[in-house]
């Protein structure tokens, strides 16, 4: 039996136990669990060390290193996140609904754990905490793979949150880290059917695509986001500039920042030149189509490409329409279905809009941005899929349920 | 762009226009193509006459043949279905709950169609129409891929149900089938992520296992049941009898029926000659563990095997138990997650199993046969889920869809 198929097996074995433990002790669990990285904060802060000089010497690029880099501050809020899932409300247990047949029979559809979930992700030690608190909350084992670059933070990380909740009394092995760096692993966890209920790939598009063509354990994609801000003709011009620069500019590097801007030709001579100067001084470089470098001549040509990209960068693309209807059209043919916004006065506008473009959130005169499950209410959030089985959108703790039918007779059979 | 392709493509503008399709014309679709297979009865059997000629000659045996024979009369019961499909409710557009958030802005989650569907199945050629009336009610365009003994049939029966919805106001290419009878034309349907939302195979564990296996896709998983009843010491044993008479019996070819009877040590010598006598009268062909022989000596013995096998026939294993707890670890041990009975009038042990056994469906004192859409008042039935994501457990109309965040705002930017 390989490494990763006992891991399997083990946390199978504890995600039936799991599934019946009660609230309150998991709760306590991830309580604990934030105690012991306060109090093994060195340890971790070592081996984190170890990741860190190795990852220099690989010359990741700054950015990467300040993500994978975890200090005293660092780790202090890592706990306090375990504590904010420890205050949310356990979907486990909830009777979704219920019904009692003709024949007697009374149905309860029950939500259950989803049972061992596969989490693959990149040099980002916090997410082997997260991903094991959200697990824990929702009864679920996981597995838990970094990439190489971070293991022995995560491996470390792993170890402690493990320790406390065994301690807590969680069942041993529902929170496990795969130890070796050999890739081959995550190919075998990918298709670990008999032992794996889900894989959740947290990361950039390759990592997701990768998971997404080559698993065969069900998978929720998430992340990949080419939003758009749609400027109707109908749109209140200061509204529609705020908006555009917020969805743009106030975090470039997320799935839910607007890549493209869309504007109506009724509207674009009076609204671009003032959103393209709001949109430079932030420091935003422009490409755009025909009409829009006729207005605006300081800005570049936009290709073909340019309205398939998702930048993640301070770059917008800006094209220019004749009509809402192709205003709609544009968005579904380059969206990736994960936010797209309208801007208008126009209540018929509006209302097209929402209903015919296909994406996981439709905004109308409102920031991209609020696609989160913070923003949403949800509690915390897992990631955004941009998959449309199981879950859409924001990602709150049910997503990491399932149900289960309980079916209570006095002797039915079926006629 | 290969055949498959060019329907991948179509069927994804097909469901962007579908997705707003109001009930009326949908319903009025449903009864239109139930004529139209009235109509074109002729045409249908003609063709089916090629497929029950060639498979004749494949000596596919009397089962298969008998699956794939169509006559007038199973005609109009199909058409019959198509009928009950549109007095069902359409669950598209529902809003399944909404709130506002402290920055005013209002959420609505709304119930919207999956988008693309692919069904690939076996030589049964109603599937064809069950499953695109099925995903015309809820909005889904669909691409068909039967079997390729069934090829003529199903082609005949879509071009016909195709083109009366068509007349009927459905947009061009709502449903297709792959016509061409290469096999690589299933798996290319299988890594159609561009274009295709979720695939449906139904059919034989093989078909199943070959697509979840080989699909980007995600694939909703169905079928497979290895079933159990649990005799608990506290039985009621007149109950018992007749219960997993009826879970063997009634119906042994399908998924819900029971594969293995597992009985408490305590009620064994009282209850299994009683059963034994039934079951062999009902043509049930018996294997038991070294207990369960002691007391039958007239039944078989059973290996490891027997505990996995998914029989779908007259057969039946029969497992002794020391303990409820042992009966638990057999059954999330070999059971398939589909359906699970506990037979007792102990209030505690009826608890303890529903709560522990990791099932789509756990009864108390019911057979499991009761694990279908139509017995659960769901209406239509597209399969029975035996994954944990999206969907499990009998699927309604509602598996056939997905969800929307529609946010109206004015003016917000996130902060």
């Amino acid at each position: 039996m390989t490494e990763v198929e006992k891991l399997g097996q083990q946390a199978q074995q504890a995600a039936l136990k799991l599934a019946t433990i009660s609230t309150k002790v998991k709760d306590e669990a991830l309580q604990a669990m934030a105690d012991a990285l306060l109090e093994k904060k060195s340890f971790i802060i070592e081996q984190n060390n170890k990741d860190m000089k190795e990852a220099k010497k690989q010359n990741i690029g700054d950015a990467l290193l300040d993500r994978l880099m975890l200090d005293a501050k660092r780790i202090e809020d890592i706990s306090v996140s375990l504590r904010e899932v420890a205050a949310l409300k356990d979907p486990v247990g909830e009777i979704i609904n219920g019904w009692r047949l003709p024949n007697g029979l009374i149905i309860n559809k029950v939500r259950v754990p989803l049972g061992v979930v596969g989490m693959i992700y990149e040099a980002r030690p916090n997410v082997t905490v997260d991903a094991a608190g959200l697990c824990l909350k929702t009864g679920n084992a996981v597995i838990l793979r970094s990439g190489s670059v971070a293991l022995n933070s995560c491996l470390a990380l792993t170890d402690v949150v493990a320790e406390a909740a065994s301690k807590a009394g969680i069942p041993d092995n529902a929170i496990q880290s795969i130890r070796t760096p050999d890739r081959e692993a995550v190919y075998e966890l990918m298709s670990l059917n008999k032992y794996v209920d889900v894989l959740i790939p947290r990361g950039g598009a390759s990592l997701i695509q990768s998971v997404v063509q080559k698993a065969s354990v069900p998978v929720i994609e998430t992340g990949l986001g080419n939003c758009h801000v749609y400027v109707d003709k109908d749109a209140d011009i200061d509204m529609a500039v705020n908006i555009i620069v917020n969805a743009k500019c106030q975090r470039p590097g997320v799935c839910n920042a607007a890549e493209s801007l869309v504007v109506h030709r009724d509207i674009v001579r009076e609204f671009l030149p003032l959103a393209v100067k709001k949109l430079t001084a932030a420091g935003v470089a422009l490409v755009g189509d025909k009409i829009a470098r006729e207005i605006a001549p300081e800005i570049g040509e936009a290709a073909e490409e340019d309205w398939i990209t998702e930048y993640l960068a301070l770059k917008l693309a800006i094209k220019t329409v004749v009509s809402l209807e192709e205003a709609i059209t544009h968005v579904n043919k380059y969206g990736t279905k994960h936010s797209e916004a309208i801007i208008t006065e126009d209540y018929s506008a509006a209302m097209r809009f929402t209903d015919e473009v296909d994406a996981a959130a439709v905004y109308v005169n409102a920031s991209t941005r609020f696609t989160d499950g913070g923003q949403y209410g949800l509690g915390a959030e897992i990631g955004i899929s941009t998959q449309k089985l199981h879950v859409r959108g924001p990602m709150g703790l049910e997503s990491l349920t399932s149900i289960k039918y309980i079916v209570f007779g006095n002797g039915q059979i079926r006629k």
